[in-house]
This record gives C-alpha cells, sequence and structure tokens, in this order.
C-alpha cells in the first residue's frame, strides 16, 4: 500500500487509497473542495491534526499533482494550497461517500 | 478517528472513513462486492494481508452492520462473508473511486 507513484497498482481501488492514504489526506480535500486554503486555515478546519502531518499530507498531494502549493510575496509571507482539476473532479467521490453514509450510516 | 460507533461523527466523509478504516477495509468490500467470499478466498485475494488483520476487519466491518458471517456445519467448517444490503450500496463509492482513478490517476 506505499508504493511510490511510478508503481501504482492496476487496480483503480487501490490507486485511489494508495494516493488518499488515511484519513487525514481525504478530509485535507475535503476541505479544499470548499476552495482555496492557507495552511493555517487547513489546521484550524481539522482538529487533532499535527503540523507535520498536515504538512506530509500537503505535500503527498502536491507531488501527485492533486494541489498546488502557491507562495505569496507578502509580509508576512502566506502560501496557498489549492486543488487542481483533477483535484476537484474528487467530487464525485466524496459526494457518493457522503450520500452513502448519510443513507447507511447514521449517526446514533 | 478511532471513534466507538455510538459516536461517529457529524461529518458524512469523517463517518465513512471511520467504518472503512485504512486500506484494508475497503480492500475487503472489493472482493465482497463480486459476491460471499469464505476467509482463504479473501486472504487469496488481497496478496500481503495477515490473517489476524483480515480477521479484525471483518469483525469490524460485521459490528458496522456492512455484512455477515455466516458459520455452515459441514466437514471441514465453511464460514461465508457476505455484504447486507448498505454494504452492496457502496458499490457507487467504489465506481466513483475506480472512475475517477482510471482518468486522473494513470498507471505510470
Amino acid at each position: 500500500m506505499s508504493e511510490p507513484d511510478h508503481t501504482l497498482p492496476e487496480c483503480p481501488i487501490a490507486r485511489f487509497l494508495t494516493v488518499l492514504e488515511g484519513p487525514w489526506a481525504t478530509l485535507v480535500v475535503r476541505e479544499l473542495l470548499m476552495g482555496p486554503r492557507r495552511f493555517t486555515e487547513l489546521r484550524a478546519a481539522l482538529p487533532g491534526i499535527s503540523p507535520k502531518t498536515l504538512s506530509a499530507r500537503l505535500k503527498g498531494l502536491e507531488r501527485t499533482g492533486l494541489l498546488t502549493r502557491t507562495p505569496y510575496a507578502e509580509v508576512p509571507p502566506r502560501v496557498e494550497y489549492e486543488l487542481t482539476e483533477a483535484g476537484y473532479r474528487l467530487q464525485t467521490v466524496f459526494t457518493a461517500m457522503a450520500e452513502w453514509a448519510e443513507r447507511d450510516l447514521p449517526v446514533r
């Protein structure tokens, strides 16, 4: 499950899981589907995530081409993370996940 | 992310991730979407999974109501795992994952 990109598995479900590894990557994408976000905004939206984990997930998603990182030459410096077109197309998967969970996994 | 069922998170995406925790649970469901399977068949279909992990994932999915476990009084004893209706409805999520990965995550 931890193969590098150039040996992505044949099965598309396994490929999906290799890239969206673990819950945090998925929750980071969920946040970014709402629009570009700064590092501090992502941290605030994801209680419990450590800066190290958030940084690692953002780097991984950038490497796979799902998001871009844009630094702005401001004081203080500002960096924005934004999904690429491929990243935004994950919306269909998230909608399917949410619809299934709303129906079949009610909050008790 | 490791809350028990009775405190499932409000966000449906987070609920989905709580139940389908880690890659193996998802790959077990992928196998069972093709029909009922025995423990040994699941192991053979998922190279690298340990019997302990497979057993834990099957118990978790049974507890959440996504699959049923049916023992048959045969010699040797046979146990079959089958998705419930809620489990089979995960097909839409898996189709969305696969379609996205086929388009946006090509095997290099």
